[in-house]
């Protein structure tokens, strides 16, 4: 793609904004060097003079690309139902653009390795910045930032992962004391939870979690890990109900997996929520829209893919940024849960 | 971000290769001035060497960003339950990911203008394709990478409405055949539809085939615009349902809008399919999901991502491409259409 010349040069700008060429540059690329009055009087004056900073910069450094780079690994069809990674993209671009900033995304099979993505980018200066995900315990990523802390990053997930690297972190274990209580208080003294995979250390988190909050109540507590695919929701559901004293409740580590465990229960005549209460571990449109309506871990996922933006960008700014929290979740209750079902006793 | 200088040189890659060194700087940036025969070989040795095509390519010239723009204006709420957005962004991440290509997204407010992004790609480079999306009648990106005919381009949409830039379109007018001959055959002689935003050329192309299909049937037809979101969706739903002659289906022209319909419906004491049957356009998990299941047009998203992939690549390569069309669509009769309610006589 052919370079257009812009009609203004960086003199023009330095000139109209009283300040030196390399201020101008600065400004511009979003590099330190520069105080933050001076850089909006350049971004101000370079506006106006009809020079957009993104292409200002690219012509006067190749320093930034204006991007963030994220890399998943997850099959088409999973990440096509996972309302969390839509509804976070959307949150983390909405919030890009008031910068000036992309997403690079990239999506490898699941099973892959992003490593050599992270590599590059670390060589090639393609992003200014990553964002990571489903961070796994003894994740090689963490261990590769950690070797360069130029590359401004956050991390989603517990600060007991990330070996010291910017986090950004929900807190599970406050939520799932949330859903044991709440199930505590219908009666349930059975619970089970079908889990995503359980390499990530969010997995981790709420598995801990939900052993010591159901140990303390006095509840039985099972658990089988999944990968988020409603067949993996199908399945764990059709193991645990076949147990010869099945658990009255089930949590559900995402709302694909609650779906496909709501449409296991009824394919074998098990009532919802008679016999059957269902969680969902994150709330979405398809837990409103199914019947009945799925009780679920409500938290503003857009928010949070807004509120890790600013901690890029001062480290971009050259800032050191603190670990931070996301908004609480709030338990929304619906209609697919309700009071243990006693076997041979009363409700 | 330090630049990792890489322990092979382009020397060493085309010493082993048997190849000139600009015949591997060409090969690694995937640009033409070699054949595909040496290209491979090139990939094939520098692979072998340890040296990654991406950093290779962008250690030896700026020219390529193995980048692929896409800019969308969405609001975060309505592209987080976009199923039909998360399966295209999933099927071209896969294919761009085969060929170690990014995607660069952008998502403005809902309402917004991309041509400033688009005038940014253009002019700085930092994207070596673009995919168009949502194209509108007389859309200013349409003129804009007309008078760029350097830049590879790929338009979603129907060739009446992309200027002749190369077009993967689906064949809409087919569709909206099958749903009404569907219909028609369940005797219902008033149907509705709840379209996608008028502005849009597929939606206009979609409004057309209906007219023209219920009129040669014979069948009294309506039509309210929104824009894919539920609260449109119920909206629209509502006001249909209204009319002292209510039509007795309502086609949507998305899933997020059917399940909006269904739970309006429901609302009001109408009865799915007994007294309204639904037809959602795009078929989903969610469409599976709801009590009754969705009657959908389903086509295989995630495959014209990967499709449409191809045809940029062999622009980059200083190819000319042919317009191509998706897979056609395939009606999924679930249990939100019945026979046409008759009022006052026996169905």
């Amino acid at each position: 793609m052919a370079l257009l010349k812009s009609k203004v040069t960086i003199s023009d700008v330095a000139k109209a904004a009283g300040v030196s060429n390399s201020a101008v540059s600065y400004a511009l690329n979003g590099k330190p060097g520069v105080s933050e009055k001076t850089r909006d009087k350049v971004l101000k004056v370079a506006d106006s003079m009809g020079w957009k900073p993104n292409s200002a910069a690219k012509a006067l450094s190749d320093a930034s690309s204006r991007a963030i780079g994220l890399a998943l690994a997850y099959s088409p069809e999973t990440i096509s139902v996972d309302s969390y990674s839509m509804a976070l993209f959307s949150g983390m671009c909405t919030e890009l653009e008031r910068n000036n900033y992309s997403l690079m995304l990239r999506i490898i099979p699941v099973g892959g390795d992003t490593m050599s993505i992270h590599r590059d980018w670390i060589a090639d200066g393609s992003v200014d910045g990553v964002v990571i995900t489903n961070v796994e315990i003894g994740d090689p990523r963490i261990e590769l930032y950690k070797q360069h802390p130029e590359v401004p990053v956050v991390a989603l997930a517990d600060p007991s992962v990330t070996g010291g690297l910017p986090t950004l972190t929900s807190d599970d274990v406050a939520a799932a004391r949330l859903v044991v209580d709440f199930l505590h208080e219908l009666g349930h003294t059975h619970i089970a939870r079908v889990a995503g995979p359980e390499r990530y250390g969010h997995t981790f988190g709420r598995d801990r979690a939900f052993i010591e909050e159901t140990s303390e109540m006095g509840m039985h507590y099972d658990c089988l890990h999944g990968d988020y695919s409603p067949e993996a929701g199908a399945d764990c559901t059709a193991r645990l109900m076949a147990f010869s004293e099945p658990p009255t409740a089930i949590v559900y580590d995402s709302d694909s997996m609650a779906i496909a465990g709501l449409q296991t229960a009824v394919a074998k005549g098990i009532a919802v929520p008679e016999q059957l209460s269902i969680v969902s571990w994150d709330d979405s449109f398809v837990c409103r829209a199914v019947t009945p309506g799925l009780t679920a871990l409500k938290r503003n996922v857009p928010a949070s893919g807004k509120q890790l933006v600013p901690m890029l960008l001062r480290q971009i700014a050259g800032e050191q940024v603190e670990n931070e929290l996301e908004d609480p979740y709030e338990l929304i209750p619906r209609g697919s849960t309700a009071a243990a079902c006693v076997p041979g006793g009363v409700r």
